[in-house]
Protein backbone atom coordinates (compact mmCIF):
# COMPACT_ATOMS: atom_id res chain seq x y z
CA UNK A 1 0.00 0.00 0.00
CA UNK A 2 1.33 3.57 -1.05
CA UNK A 3 1.88 6.16 1.52
CA UNK A 4 -0.56 8.86 2.34
CA UNK A 5 1.17 12.10 1.37
CA UNK A 6 0.99 14.87 3.48
CA UNK A 7 1.63 18.23 2.07
CA UNK A 8 3.20 21.05 4.17
CA UNK A 9 3.07 24.67 3.13
CA UNK A 10 5.26 26.84 5.39
CA UNK A 11 6.88 30.06 5.01
CA UNK A 12 9.75 30.70 7.06
CA UNK A 13 8.43 34.26 7.76
CA UNK A 14 6.08 32.10 10.11
CA UNK A 15 7.01 31.21 13.56
CA UNK A 16 4.63 28.79 13.60
CA UNK A 17 6.38 26.96 11.23
CA UNK A 18 9.42 26.55 13.46
CA UNK A 19 6.55 25.14 16.23
CA UNK A 20 5.13 22.96 13.77
CA UNK A 21 7.91 21.02 12.30
CA UNK A 22 9.62 18.66 15.14
CA UNK A 23 5.53 17.59 15.43
CA UNK A 24 5.10 17.17 11.77
CA UNK A 25 8.64 14.97 11.35
CA UNK A 26 7.34 13.09 14.42
CA UNK A 27 3.57 12.52 13.14
CA UNK A 28 4.27 11.62 9.77
CA UNK A 29 7.27 8.73 11.16
CA UNK A 30 4.55 7.29 13.28
CA UNK A 31 1.65 7.65 10.65
CA UNK A 32 4.23 6.53 8.07
CA UNK A 33 3.31 9.39 5.76
CA UNK A 34 5.37 10.87 3.01
CA UNK A 35 5.61 14.02 3.83
CA UNK A 36 6.22 16.72 0.55
CA UNK A 37 7.51 19.99 1.48
CA UNK A 38 6.30 22.95 -0.12
CA UNK A 39 7.80 26.72 0.25
CA UNK A 40 5.12 29.24 -0.34
CA UNK A 41 5.59 32.74 0.37
CA UNK A 42 3.35 33.95 2.63
CA UNK A 43 2.93 37.79 1.03
CA UNK A 44 1.74 35.81 -1.80
CA UNK A 45 -0.83 34.14 0.20
CA UNK A 46 -2.03 37.69 1.51
CA UNK A 47 -1.89 39.63 -1.64
CA UNK A 48 -4.37 36.50 -3.32
CA UNK A 49 -6.89 36.78 -0.18
CA UNK A 50 -6.76 40.51 0.06
CA UNK A 51 -5.80 40.28 4.05
CA UNK A 52 -3.75 41.80 6.26
CA UNK A 53 -1.01 39.44 8.00
CA UNK A 54 -0.40 39.32 11.91
CA UNK A 55 2.53 41.48 11.20
CA UNK A 56 0.53 44.33 9.89
CA UNK A 57 -1.74 44.53 12.25
CA UNK A 58 0.07 46.24 15.15
CA UNK A 59 -1.98 44.33 18.32
CA UNK A 60 -1.71 40.80 16.56
CA UNK A 61 1.86 41.37 15.88
CA UNK A 62 2.42 42.07 19.02
CA UNK A 63 0.11 39.59 20.43
CA UNK A 64 1.92 36.98 18.47
CA UNK A 65 5.09 37.67 19.56
CA UNK A 66 4.29 37.24 22.71
CA UNK A 67 2.20 33.98 22.11
CA UNK A 68 5.33 32.50 20.36
CA UNK A 69 7.32 33.17 22.73
CA UNK A 70 4.52 31.74 25.60
CA UNK A 71 5.34 28.75 22.94
CA UNK A 72 8.95 28.66 23.31
CA UNK A 73 8.40 29.08 27.31
CA UNK A 74 6.32 26.14 27.54
CA UNK A 75 8.89 23.87 25.45
CA UNK A 76 12.02 25.06 27.47
CA UNK A 77 13.34 26.69 24.30
CA UNK A 78 15.23 29.78 24.74
CA UNK A 79 14.07 31.24 21.26
CA UNK A 80 15.92 33.81 20.15
CA UNK A 81 13.86 35.39 17.13
CA UNK A 82 15.17 36.72 14.03
CA UNK A 83 17.09 40.19 13.75
CA UNK A 84 14.34 41.53 11.61
CA UNK A 85 10.81 41.06 11.04
CA UNK A 86 9.06 40.35 8.66
CA UNK A 87 12.23 39.39 6.84
CA UNK A 88 12.59 38.95 3.26
CA UNK A 89 12.17 34.54 2.90
CA UNK A 90 12.81 34.04 -0.85
CA UNK A 91 16.61 33.21 -1.35
CA UNK A 92 16.01 30.62 1.94
CA UNK A 93 12.63 29.61 0.00
CA UNK A 94 14.19 28.81 -3.01
CA UNK A 95 17.23 27.19 -1.97
CA UNK A 96 14.65 24.40 -0.21
CA UNK A 97 12.64 23.95 -3.59
CA UNK A 98 16.50 23.83 -5.15
CA UNK A 99 17.07 20.67 -3.11
CA UNK A 100 15.82 17.80 -4.73
CA UNK A 101 16.56 14.99 -2.46
CA UNK A 102 13.93 14.40 0.40
CA UNK A 103 15.97 13.91 3.11
CA UNK A 104 18.28 16.90 2.21
CA UNK A 105 15.46 18.89 1.78
CA UNK A 106 13.40 18.41 4.61
CA UNK A 107 17.08 18.59 6.97
CA UNK A 108 17.82 22.26 5.66
CA UNK A 109 14.09 23.07 6.02
CA UNK A 110 14.38 22.08 10.25
CA UNK A 111 18.26 23.70 10.32
CA UNK A 112 16.66 26.75 8.75
CA UNK A 113 13.61 27.24 10.56
CA UNK A 114 16.00 26.72 14.05
CA UNK A 115 19.01 29.03 12.57
CA UNK A 116 16.16 31.76 11.72
CA UNK A 117 13.87 31.25 15.26
CA UNK A 118 15.35 29.78 17.91
CA UNK A 119 19.13 30.98 17.23
CA UNK A 120 18.12 34.30 15.95
CA UNK A 121 20.24 34.47 12.67
CA UNK A 122 19.41 36.63 9.60
CA UNK A 123 18.58 33.63 6.74
CA UNK A 124 18.28 36.32 4.64
CA UNK A 125 21.53 37.08 4.26
CA UNK A 126 23.73 34.84 1.77
CA UNK A 127 26.65 34.39 4.15
CA UNK A 128 24.42 32.71 6.84
CA UNK A 129 22.49 30.67 4.23
CA UNK A 130 26.28 29.32 3.02
CA UNK A 131 27.39 28.54 6.26
CA UNK A 132 24.03 26.56 6.87
CA UNK A 133 24.80 24.66 3.28
CA UNK A 134 28.24 24.11 4.12
CA UNK A 135 27.40 22.48 7.84
CA UNK A 136 24.86 20.20 5.43
CA UNK A 137 27.58 19.67 3.26
CA UNK A 138 25.40 20.50 0.45
CA UNK A 139 26.90 22.80 -2.42
CA UNK A 140 26.68 25.59 -2.24
CA UNK A 141 27.83 27.25 -5.48
CA UNK A 142 25.47 25.17 -7.20
CA UNK A 143 22.61 26.00 -4.76
CA UNK A 144 22.87 29.79 -5.12
CA UNK A 145 23.20 29.46 -8.96
CA UNK A 146 20.07 27.64 -9.05
CA UNK A 147 18.03 29.95 -6.89
CA UNK A 148 19.17 32.52 -9.72
CA UNK A 149 17.44 30.06 -12.46
CA UNK A 150 13.89 31.38 -13.89
CA UNK A 151 13.08 27.47 -12.70
CA UNK A 152 13.66 28.43 -9.26
CA UNK A 153 12.02 31.48 -9.09
CA UNK A 154 8.82 29.88 -10.67
CA UNK A 155 8.62 27.30 -8.98
CA UNK A 156 8.22 29.47 -5.64
CA UNK A 157 5.19 31.35 -7.61
CA UNK A 158 3.76 28.04 -8.66
CA UNK A 159 4.18 26.35 -5.16
CA UNK A 160 2.09 29.77 -4.09
CA UNK A 161 0.15 29.66 -6.50
CA UNK A 162 -0.79 26.17 -5.66
CA UNK A 163 -1.54 26.63 -2.55
CA UNK A 164 -4.07 29.46 -3.18
CA UNK A 165 -5.81 26.49 -5.47
CA UNK A 166 -5.59 24.49 -1.90
CA UNK A 167 -7.49 27.14 -0.57
CA UNK A 168 -4.79 27.69 1.62
CA UNK A 169 -4.70 31.77 2.88
CA UNK A 170 -2.50 31.02 6.73
CA UNK A 171 1.34 29.20 6.91
CA UNK A 172 1.54 26.48 8.36
CA UNK A 173 -1.04 24.63 6.61
CA UNK A 174 -1.11 20.65 6.31
CA UNK A 175 -3.14 19.06 3.42
CA UNK A 176 -4.04 15.38 3.46
CA UNK A 177 -5.80 13.74 0.76
CA UNK A 178 -7.81 16.98 0.35
CA UNK A 179 -8.48 17.95 3.72
CA UNK A 180 -6.64 21.54 4.79
CA UNK A 181 -5.46 21.75 8.25
CA UNK A 182 -4.08 25.32 8.98
CA UNK A 183 -1.90 26.23 11.98
CA UNK A 184 0.64 23.97 13.66
CA UNK A 185 -2.02 23.74 17.07
CA UNK A 186 -4.12 21.68 14.46
CA UNK A 187 -1.39 19.04 14.34
CA UNK A 188 -3.54 16.79 17.06
CA UNK A 189 -6.76 17.10 14.87
CA UNK A 190 -5.18 16.08 11.62
CA UNK A 191 -3.88 12.98 13.76
CA UNK A 192 -7.12 12.81 14.91
CA UNK A 193 -8.99 12.62 11.97
CA UNK A 194 -6.03 10.43 10.19
CA UNK A 195 -6.74 7.79 12.81
CA UNK A 196 -10.57 7.70 11.87
CA UNK A 197 -11.24 9.06 15.34
CA UNK A 198 -13.67 11.58 13.96
CA UNK A 199 -15.88 12.45 10.56
CA UNK A 200 -17.15 15.45 9.48
CA UNK A 201 -20.91 15.02 8.24
CA UNK A 202 -19.94 16.14 4.71
CA UNK A 203 -23.29 16.94 3.78
CA UNK A 204 -24.24 19.26 6.28
CA UNK A 205 -20.88 21.09 6.29
CA UNK A 206 -22.18 22.26 2.31
CA UNK A 207 -25.48 22.95 3.85
CA UNK A 208 -23.98 25.21 6.70
CA UNK A 209 -21.75 26.71 3.98
CA UNK A 210 -24.62 27.51 1.44
CA UNK A 211 -26.56 29.64 4.19
CA UNK A 212 -26.80 33.30 3.13
CA UNK A 213 -25.49 36.19 4.94
CA UNK A 214 -27.71 38.32 7.17
CA UNK A 215 -24.98 41.36 8.25
CA UNK A 216 -22.37 42.47 6.43
CA UNK A 217 -19.89 45.47 7.53
CA UNK A 218 -20.32 48.30 5.49
CA UNK A 219 -16.71 47.92 4.13
CA UNK A 220 -17.41 44.27 3.13
CA UNK A 221 -17.74 43.95 -0.99
CA UNK A 222 -19.05 40.19 -1.90
CA UNK A 223 -17.03 38.88 -4.61
CA UNK B 1 -7.77 36.80 49.30
CA UNK B 2 -9.06 38.70 46.54
CA UNK B 3 -10.10 36.39 43.68
CA UNK B 4 -7.94 36.96 40.20
CA UNK B 5 -10.50 38.30 37.62
CA UNK B 6 -10.74 36.92 34.28
CA UNK B 7 -12.24 39.01 31.45
CA UNK B 8 -13.94 37.22 28.63
CA UNK B 9 -14.42 39.50 25.54
CA UNK B 10 -16.49 37.60 23.50
CA UNK B 11 -19.18 38.14 20.65
CA UNK B 12 -22.09 35.28 19.57
CA UNK B 13 -20.92 35.66 15.71
CA UNK B 14 -17.75 34.02 16.70
CA UNK B 15 -18.25 29.92 16.89
CA UNK B 16 -15.24 30.06 19.02
CA UNK B 17 -16.62 31.51 22.00
CA UNK B 18 -19.58 28.58 22.27
CA UNK B 19 -16.53 26.57 22.05
CA UNK B 20 -14.20 28.15 24.27
CA UNK B 21 -17.44 28.72 26.98
CA UNK B 22 -17.96 24.93 28.90
CA UNK B 23 -13.71 25.36 29.04
CA UNK B 24 -13.98 28.63 30.53
CA UNK B 25 -16.43 28.19 33.44
CA UNK B 26 -14.58 25.29 34.34
CA UNK B 27 -11.48 26.56 34.47
CA UNK B 28 -12.78 30.09 36.43
CA UNK B 29 -14.51 27.35 38.99
CA UNK B 30 -11.33 24.97 38.97
CA UNK B 31 -8.82 28.15 39.93
CA UNK B 32 -11.93 30.33 41.79
CA UNK B 33 -11.32 33.08 39.76
CA UNK B 34 -14.08 35.78 39.05
CA UNK B 35 -15.30 35.66 35.49
CA UNK B 36 -16.04 38.98 34.00
CA UNK B 37 -18.35 38.95 30.60
CA UNK B 38 -17.70 41.74 28.35
CA UNK B 39 -19.96 41.31 25.49
CA UNK B 40 -18.44 43.16 22.48
CA UNK B 41 -18.85 44.10 19.04
CA UNK B 42 -16.57 41.58 16.87
CA UNK B 43 -17.14 44.13 13.70
CA UNK B 44 -16.10 47.03 15.58
CA UNK B 45 -12.68 45.58 16.55
CA UNK B 46 -12.33 44.68 12.63
CA UNK B 47 -12.90 48.18 11.55
CA UNK B 48 -10.45 49.57 14.18
CA UNK B 49 -7.51 47.53 12.98
CA UNK B 50 -8.40 47.64 9.71
CA UNK B 51 -8.35 44.08 8.76
CA UNK B 52 -11.19 41.27 7.55
CA UNK B 53 -12.63 38.95 9.68
CA UNK B 54 -12.70 35.66 8.78
CA UNK B 55 -16.18 35.47 7.48
CA UNK B 56 -15.09 37.64 4.69
CA UNK B 57 -12.25 35.99 3.28
CA UNK B 58 -13.90 32.77 1.15
CA UNK B 59 -11.03 30.32 1.86
CA UNK B 60 -10.96 31.10 5.18
CA UNK B 61 -14.91 31.72 6.22
CA UNK B 62 -14.72 27.64 4.47
CA UNK B 63 -12.08 26.60 6.47
CA UNK B 64 -13.25 28.28 9.73
CA UNK B 65 -16.79 26.32 9.01
CA UNK B 66 -15.25 23.16 9.03
CA UNK B 67 -12.72 23.50 11.93
CA UNK B 68 -15.84 24.36 13.83
CA UNK B 69 -17.41 21.26 12.29
CA UNK B 70 -14.24 18.73 13.46
CA UNK B 71 -14.29 20.68 16.82
CA UNK B 72 -17.82 19.75 17.28
CA UNK B 73 -17.73 16.27 15.74
CA UNK B 74 -14.52 15.68 18.33
CA UNK B 75 -16.57 16.36 21.08
CA UNK B 76 -19.43 14.25 20.36
CA UNK B 77 -21.54 17.21 19.83
CA UNK B 78 -24.32 17.74 16.91
CA UNK B 79 -23.55 21.27 16.11
CA UNK B 80 -26.45 22.77 13.72
CA UNK B 81 -24.96 26.23 13.21
CA UNK B 82 -26.68 29.66 13.16
CA UNK B 83 -29.42 30.36 9.85
CA UNK B 84 -27.53 33.01 8.74
CA UNK B 85 -23.87 34.05 9.37
CA UNK B 86 -22.56 36.42 9.61
CA UNK B 87 -25.69 37.80 11.77
CA UNK B 88 -26.25 40.35 13.51
CA UNK B 89 -25.37 40.07 17.64
CA UNK B 90 -26.30 43.24 18.57
CA UNK B 91 -29.35 42.31 20.21
CA UNK B 92 -28.16 39.51 21.65
CA UNK B 93 -24.87 41.21 22.91
CA UNK B 94 -27.38 44.26 24.79
CA UNK B 95 -29.19 41.18 26.89
CA UNK B 96 -26.10 40.30 28.01
CA UNK B 97 -25.25 43.57 28.81
CA UNK B 98 -28.59 44.64 30.47
CA UNK B 99 -28.55 41.50 32.67
CA UNK B 100 -26.42 42.53 36.13
CA UNK B 101 -26.66 40.05 38.49
CA UNK B 102 -23.84 37.25 37.86
CA UNK B 103 -25.27 34.14 37.93
CA UNK B 104 -28.03 35.37 35.52
CA UNK B 105 -25.46 36.70 32.99
CA UNK B 106 -23.65 33.63 32.69
CA UNK B 107 -26.52 31.40 32.32
CA UNK B 108 -27.69 33.87 29.70
CA UNK B 109 -24.50 33.76 27.86
CA UNK B 110 -24.54 30.09 27.84
CA UNK B 111 -27.72 29.32 26.27
CA UNK B 112 -27.73 32.02 24.08
CA UNK B 113 -24.49 30.61 22.57
CA UNK B 114 -25.93 27.46 22.73
CA UNK B 115 -29.06 28.08 21.04
CA UNK B 116 -27.52 29.45 18.53
CA UNK B 117 -24.29 27.53 17.28
CA UNK B 118 -25.67 23.95 18.96
CA UNK B 119 -29.56 24.08 18.04
CA UNK B 120 -29.32 26.41 15.46
CA UNK B 121 -31.55 29.02 16.29
CA UNK B 122 -31.79 32.89 15.23
CA UNK B 123 -30.42 34.78 17.80
CA UNK B 124 -30.91 37.79 16.06
CA UNK B 125 -34.95 36.78 16.58
CA UNK B 126 -36.62 39.10 19.31
CA UNK B 127 -39.24 36.05 19.54
CA UNK B 128 -36.33 33.16 19.81
CA UNK B 129 -34.29 35.93 22.56
CA UNK B 130 -38.01 36.34 24.25
CA UNK B 131 -38.29 32.13 24.68
CA UNK B 132 -34.82 32.12 26.26
CA UNK B 133 -35.30 35.00 28.30
CA UNK B 134 -38.44 32.94 29.65
CA UNK B 135 -37.06 29.56 29.87
CA UNK B 136 -34.77 31.51 32.32
CA UNK B 137 -37.27 33.06 34.17
CA UNK B 138 -35.33 36.47 33.35
CA UNK B 139 -37.62 40.11 32.84
CA UNK B 140 -38.14 39.63 29.02
CA UNK B 141 -40.47 43.11 28.42
CA UNK B 142 -38.01 45.26 31.38
CA UNK B 143 -34.93 43.96 29.32
CA UNK B 144 -36.15 44.73 25.86
CA UNK B 145 -37.04 47.93 27.27
CA UNK B 146 -33.45 48.08 28.50
CA UNK B 147 -31.71 47.36 25.04
CA UNK B 148 -33.22 50.14 24.16
CA UNK B 149 -32.16 52.63 26.07
CA UNK B 150 -28.85 54.96 25.38
CA UNK B 151 -26.98 53.31 28.31
CA UNK B 152 -26.66 49.94 27.64
CA UNK B 153 -26.00 50.34 23.82
CA UNK B 154 -23.19 52.71 24.83
CA UNK B 155 -21.86 50.38 26.77
CA UNK B 156 -21.27 47.65 24.04
CA UNK B 157 -19.60 50.55 22.63
CA UNK B 158 -17.65 51.44 25.40
CA UNK B 159 -16.87 47.37 26.17
CA UNK B 160 -15.85 47.14 22.25
CA UNK B 161 -13.51 50.43 22.77
CA UNK B 162 -11.95 48.66 26.17
CA UNK B 163 -11.21 45.75 24.31
CA UNK B 164 -9.51 47.40 21.79
CA UNK B 165 -7.17 49.50 24.53
CA UNK B 166 -6.61 45.80 25.83
CA UNK B 167 -5.26 45.56 22.43
CA UNK B 168 -8.28 42.55 21.85
CA UNK B 169 -8.19 41.95 18.13
CA UNK B 170 -9.87 38.89 18.06
CA UNK B 171 -12.68 36.99 19.84
CA UNK B 172 -13.26 35.44 22.39
CA UNK B 173 -10.37 36.73 23.75
CA UNK B 174 -9.16 36.47 28.09
CA UNK B 175 -7.32 38.88 29.95
CA UNK B 176 -5.94 38.01 33.14
CA UNK B 177 -3.59 39.81 35.38
CA UNK B 178 -3.16 42.48 32.09
CA UNK B 179 -2.08 39.33 29.80
CA UNK B 180 -4.08 38.24 27.02
CA UNK B 181 -4.57 35.29 25.66
CA UNK B 182 -6.82 34.92 22.36
CA UNK B 183 -8.80 32.02 20.75
CA UNK B 184 -10.58 28.83 22.79
CA UNK B 185 -7.67 26.62 22.00
CA UNK B 186 -5.07 28.97 23.99
CA UNK B 187 -7.00 28.30 27.28
CA UNK B 188 -4.93 25.74 28.12
CA UNK B 189 -1.91 27.71 27.94
CA UNK B 190 -3.80 30.50 30.12
CA UNK B 191 -4.43 27.84 33.00
CA UNK B 192 -0.78 26.63 32.56
CA UNK B 193 0.33 30.56 33.23
CA UNK B 194 -2.06 31.20 35.98
CA UNK B 195 -0.26 28.21 37.46
CA UNK B 196 3.22 29.57 37.31
CA UNK B 197 4.04 26.86 35.15
CA UNK B 198 6.06 28.56 32.47
CA UNK B 199 6.95 32.92 32.62
CA UNK B 200 7.86 34.96 29.70
CA UNK B 201 11.49 36.93 29.73
CA UNK B 202 9.54 40.32 29.13
CA UNK B 203 12.77 41.84 28.44
CA UNK B 204 13.68 39.82 25.81
CA UNK B 205 10.34 40.26 23.95
CA UNK B 206 10.48 43.73 24.45
CA UNK B 207 14.04 43.81 22.46
CA UNK B 208 12.74 41.22 20.35
CA UNK B 209 9.31 43.53 19.67
CA UNK B 210 11.76 46.53 19.27
CA UNK B 211 13.67 44.86 16.08
CA UNK B 212 13.21 46.86 12.90
CA UNK B 213 11.14 45.77 9.90
CA UNK B 214 13.11 44.49 7.19
CA UNK B 215 10.69 43.29 4.40
CA UNK B 216 6.90 44.89 3.54
CA UNK B 217 4.52 44.21 1.21
CA UNK B 218 3.88 47.05 -1.07
CA UNK B 219 0.47 47.71 -0.14
CA UNK B 220 1.87 47.86 4.07
CA UNK B 221 1.56 51.27 5.43
CA UNK B 222 3.39 51.81 8.35
CA UNK B 223 0.88 53.85 10.94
Amino acid sequence: MQNKKLSFYFDFVSPYSFFAWEGLLDLAARLNLELEIIPVLFAGLLNAHGQLGPAEIPAKREYVFKDVMRLAAIRGISLQGPPTHPFNPLMALRLVQAVSAADAKKNLVGILLKTSWQEGLDISDKSVLRTVLTHLDLPAGELFAAIETDAIKNQIKENTARAIADKVFGVPSFVVEGELFWGHDRLPMLESWLKGEFRVDEKHLSEFMARPRAADRKSFKKS
